[in-house]
């Protein structure tokens, strides 16, 4: 008999009808002769509902009690999925996270899972029962107090979960079929991937494709468990995430797993800055001490009568304002003319294993863009990744060009050209 | 410094606004130099909403899940709450049922407060925090599960933790200005009580007063904390109930506390019952295996032809099929003719201590109740009690009756006859 681990999202359980479609679903699981283990989010709006409040009684709510409020959240939806499956007829039993052994450290809103200890849960399934637990939130280890994992927490919640109690695969549903090759609201021939590397996986969760988020596939790597990403509403089989494609999945390796896109990043310029040892780093220590993580960073070739240059780099929006701030406190002791802001751009990005070994990839990606009329601000590359920032206007174009040119449209006869297909 | 815990129903905290009210009231009491423990219950009809999701799913949602649920209720309330007092300032910290140390038996919907262990709330008073505990919750001892103490259950809660942490006072804010001499719905002259003894307390809560419950006036007894009922909105005194009226309170005993009605009940009278010894024991004993609590009990004189008598008692209207099914089934053992079941009945009872040694109070109730023309159905007697069940139409005529004849009107120039001015 297998363990598995599904996590539904807050879509898939946005109402009754939702809870009691999901409660088949996890039945028939359990019928299939498996343990079942269920990580569930909080309620469609539910978590936005309850930030509404908290705005309203205090406009900076403390992160002890926001954790507590924002927890109500995955008790509701739980505790109403565990009576649905028993309507059912089926046992089952529902798990705060403190309960279900989530520890975490005590950075509350973004705790980190430092330890799972699921004797609980372990004893419930024991027993025969199915385990329905809450997703995105766990107890700190030393204070006790109940913590939140932040944005997508439940997915992180389902693969810690899944690691801890060896499960055979960690099944997350959503809204969506799977992991596409685009993001199928740009690029309409997007093709569902059946299976994909954990580190392709990575790539893509680094630039912005949203289906899973970088922390969670992290964890599977590093544990290595399956994650099968699925829908919660179609049923299908959707795309398996891991170290190697599983018996019945196509094995051909693909050299691109897919285009991602970001416009959720910003771009400061600091324009003007000594070209000597030692100034980048100041300007860095700064955004650091600031606790701001950036992603790409560029400077421009100094120009050599006025002995000053450029350092560009590029940050989530909503970091802007503390960035700006940040650097403006430190303009004397850095020595830069002036800084520029642009919440315009727009990141695209190729990944693909297969680059490493296919040195056309690089030179076919800027031909497309250059096709497309997309100019180019930005470049950074990894092993397996190529990323540009462009204008955001100029991103669904450029996403689209791309995924042409790699053949990843669905029913492109190029899709041989650069491997791919079947994905 | 005193120690003081406040509990805040869920119409005092029913929005936004009203927490950042609750939360001021809070804030004073810590500035006049308390230590100050909060119990607050669920916001406004939160509960009723989480039951009908409950209903939505399930039409039998099972007990641990029902209290899993539940409990997200005043998670919520409590966790807004201390955010909203940390907007004011000041230091608060909110604790879960469990985290603050109520230990409860396993029954899940009604459980009962088996301990309390407070060191957590200890810690934050000492550490200069306002602790803000979540009402009507515990965790059970056994199985360390999430339970639920049942309707009123966050006064019970607030009690329990004042005996625990040795409060000068339970104080309970409500929605009305505190316990009245009858239902001021019914009785427009109805007056606030500034102090009433537990014992009378007790008999006003069992005869139907909704202010306070019996387990919490019991609890409060037991540890001798006194209580005081005030209104959350006006923030005048209210009522004190205790052992001894304290130093600025009325200190006259009057001989009557007040008038309480009950239309919540029903009558089941058993015809037909052979008057022969263990008849009624095999009854009751019907009764209490489908435990249902009953109320009064009458027998009637057994009329000589016959041999033969009827049985009637009260019960709460919602307990009513199952007794009836009960006695059904046992039919054939007892021996009865016939059962009559009559849920168009009320209840109607004079409280006070003075009624010990005041002969002539009977005779003025019974009086009071044929002036006014209302016919009577049962009589039921305790120590300083006297209840009587009429027709539910006619009890809020025998209310006001029996309140103007024992000179409980706000106004009256009789209320030295009966004792009970200045209450």
């Amino acid at each position: 008999m297998g363990l598995v681990v599904q996590k539904y999202g807050g879509s898939s359980v946005a109402d009754a009808e939702g809870i009691k479609r999901v409660a088949k679903r996890i039945v028939e699981a359990k019928k299939n002769g498996n343990q079942v283990v269920v990580v569930v989010s909080a309620m469609g709006d539910t978590t936005d509902e309850l930030i509404e409040l908290a705005e309203q009684v205090s406009p900076m709510p403390a992160g002890r009690e926001f954790d507590m409020l924002l927890t109500a959240g995955e008790r509701i939806s739980m505790a109403l999925l565990a009576m649905a499956i028993k309507n059912l007829g089926h046992e089952a039993q529902s798990f705060t996270g403190s309960q279900a052994g989530v520890i975490t450290d005590s950075v509350h809103n973004k705790a980190r899972i430092i330890d799972v200890t699921p004797g609980r849960i372990r004893t419930a399934l024991d027993e025969g029962n199915i385990a329905i637990v809450a997703g995105f939130q766990g107890v700190s280890q030393d204070s006790k107090d109940i913590t939140t994992l932040g944005r997508g927490g439940s997915d992180t919640t389902a693969v810690a979960l899944a690691a801890a109690l060896d499960a055979e695969v960690c099944e997350i549903y959503t809204d969506v079929d799977g992991v596409f090759t685009a993001d199928p609201r740009v690029v309409k021939k997007a093709r569902k991937i059946d299976w994909i590397s954990f580190e392709d996986m990575l790539e893509l969760a680094a630039s912005g494709s949203k289906v899973l988020l970088h922390r969670c596939v992290e964890y599977a790597r590093r544990y290595n468990i399956p994650i099968h990403v699925r829908s919660s509403f179609s049923g299908l089989q959707g795309t398996w995430v891991s170290n190697e494609p599983q018996g019945d999945q196509n094995v051909e390796q693909a050299i691109i797993s897919g285009v991602a896109h970001d416009t959720s990043e910003a771009k400061v310029t600091v324009v003007g800055v000594p070209d000597k040892p030692g100034e980048a780093a100041s300007i860095f220590r700064a955004i650091a001490d600031a606790e701001i993580n950036i992603d790409m960073v560029v400077q421009n070739v100094s120009a050599a009568a006025t002995g000053l240059t450029d350092i560009s780099f590029t940050l989530p929006k909503t970091e802007g304002r503390k960035a700006i701030d940040a650097l403006e406190k430190a303009k004397s002791v850095i020595g830069f003319e002036s800084l520029r802001y642009d919440d315009q751009i727009g990141k695209i990005s190729l990944v693909g294993a297969g680059m490493k070994t296919n040195p056309g990839v690089t030179a076919a990606f800027f031909e497309a863009l250059s096709d497309a009329q997309v100019n180019i601000e930005l470049i950074s590359t990894s092993e397996i990744r190529i990323s540009v920032v462009t204008r955001a206007d100029d991103v669904p174009e450029a996403v689209r060009a791309v995924h042409t040119a790699f053949g990843l449209d669905s029913d492109s006869d190029e899709a041989v050209v650069y491997g791919g297909t079947g994905r």
